[in-house]
């Protein structure tokens, strides 16, 4: 469930005069996203979402994500555009908080994704890394390789509360990972949380991808490996190779790995599985349980980080070596 | 915010199989409704909101609340009209709740009505009270002067945890309000939870009214008591004679009252207070603060008793004696 700010019609109609978007006619509170307040709006004209930003998302990082948007939009990506107000700006404020308004998407998020949507997610990141090519911009990753210790070290002594040895089990991870990250691999904007709930289908086709909140420059594979986490598990913690292979190929279609990203995937899979690991470790043990925020089981995660752990071969994952 | 079950895209594409509403496009979980979780869906065709019921509705009155909102839609109430199944049926079952599909109304509900909207719902309260006498199952009120003690003996131990003295108040309540009940007052169907987000507006003009699961046959004018607690009584407790003034009006305006149910005007407000401190104190006491449903202070209603308790003549609220 969605945090969530409520806003009066007076407010919202004040805030809609800021922009040519003719007139308000309903406003929800929608159940979406886990950081933001959305609502979805019906105007004259169209649907269009309007995000609050709340005190997890940087005032200062909206410029990057929004702009973001409109360059991918721009280069032919299925992805909501900000709506320029009157005066030329994205970002607005309502309710004491940043908030932006954006083009609505239809389409739906696959609750059990088959293989052929694992290949056109590969297809449609691989389409996205290569039109963000001309964006200027930058954004550092703020929760990569370097990030994790301090991270760690808060949830440290309470990890094993969830799981017996689990202290161990990150300690040696985040030695690994320290000293085997790669540095030299192709680089770009990824957008580092491409869960399903973020990629919006029409039939089997692609209609949209959404939340840009934690996009930033980083190594292009990263985000693959992130899918490969997201998209190429089941529920029991087993890997689906059939759907890895798909997500690989569709990637691989139109922009082709070179031999040092291929090398390091189990790496990278490893490193996204404890980053997202330790995210939701910390929510776990730290967030109450009346909050709003959605909390996620760290297990699931563990038992990815175990299955990479034990990977001697990129090909494991259904690529094929060159 | 509202109770909430998740359905997938794949339970959803096979349930709308059975409607004639064109192609699915999107659904989004809404923050609307303390009972009931709602889906907004979009279709090639229309918008609709899909609507689950959970426990506190009883499946075996949905015939009866459906049944009501479609005899109210054709008979001129802008309120939604439940989308038969191609079989006929109106109710139908996912994620192992009952659910029915119903069609999406524009408008936006007021957090701070004027009076010039208390005079429309009014208006559109008494239009409804027409409309729907032509409408023959009946349902008894759940929640009415008969119900209350039960209710209360629950919530009394803890009472005074919320207001001190609030024990002896509520017996004397309940002993008034069971001996002067009227009985003779014209009777029909009433909505009985006509509370702002349950009336939509455009503009100044009321554009839908929702929600008809408390409806239910009962004196009218004690519909017209709950709407003056719930639209005429500032954050501060006070009570807003204008708006009152202008309620009655717009009541009146379409379905003038009998000198009877003016004079049991004080009673029946009070009544209704009470109803609806009683639900909220309950809640209040028993419902987790984790939970998903919405706790209302119940001392809010407590306050409206209180001045209830203090009227002298109907013409306090706003009304002419006749």
């Amino acid at each position: 469930m969605a945090v969530y700010t409520d806003i009066s019609e007076v407010e919202l109609g004040a805030l809609l005069k800021e922009y040519d978007v003719g007139e308000l006619l309903s406003y929800k509170g929608i159940a979406e996203g886990t950081e933001n307040s959305n609502y979805l709006l019906h105007t004259s004209r169209a649907a269009f979402i309007l995000t609050l930003y709340e005190q997890r998302v940087e005032r200062s990082d909206l410029p990057f994500f929004l702009g973001l948007m409109e360059h991918l939009a721009q280069h032919g990506v299925n992805c909501p555009l900000p709506v320029r107000r009157n005066d030329g700006a994205v970002v607005s404020e309502i309710a004491g908080r940043p908030a932006a308004l954006i083009t609505f998407l239809e389409g739906m998020w696959l609750r059990k994704p088959a293989p052929q949507h694992c290949r056109e997610v590969g297809r449609a990141m691989a389409g996205m890394h290569l039109a963000a090519r001309g964006f200027e911009p930058t954004r550092a990753n703020a929760l990569t390789v370097g990030d994790w210790r301090p991270l760690w070290e808060k949830a440290k002594p309470r990890a094993n509360e969830v799981e017996e040895e689990l202290e161990a089990e990150v300690e040696a991870d985040l030695a690994d990972l320290a000293q085997g990250w790669p540095a030299d691999l192709p680089t770009g904007v990824i957008h580092a949380d491409l869960f399903p709930d973020n990629v919006f289908f029409l039939g089997d086709r692609v209609s949209g991808i959404i939340d840009f909140y934690f996009a930033c420059n980083d190594l292009l594979a990263y985000d693959i490996a992130t899918c490969l986490n997201a998209w190429c598990f089941e529920k029991d913690g087993s890997y689906n190779l059939t759907k890895g292979t798909a997500l690989l190929e569709g990637y691989q279609s139109v922009r082709p790995l070179d031999a040092a990203e291929i090398k390091a995937l189990p790496l990278l899979a490893r490193g996204s599985a404890l980053r997202f690991m330790l995210t939701r470790l910390y929510d776990w043990l730290t967030v109450s349980d009346g909050a709003l925020v959605n909390k996620r089981d760290p297990m699931e995660y563990v038992r990815r980080l175990r299955f990479h752990r034990q990977i001697s071969s990129p090909s494991e994952y259904g690529i094929g070596l060159k």
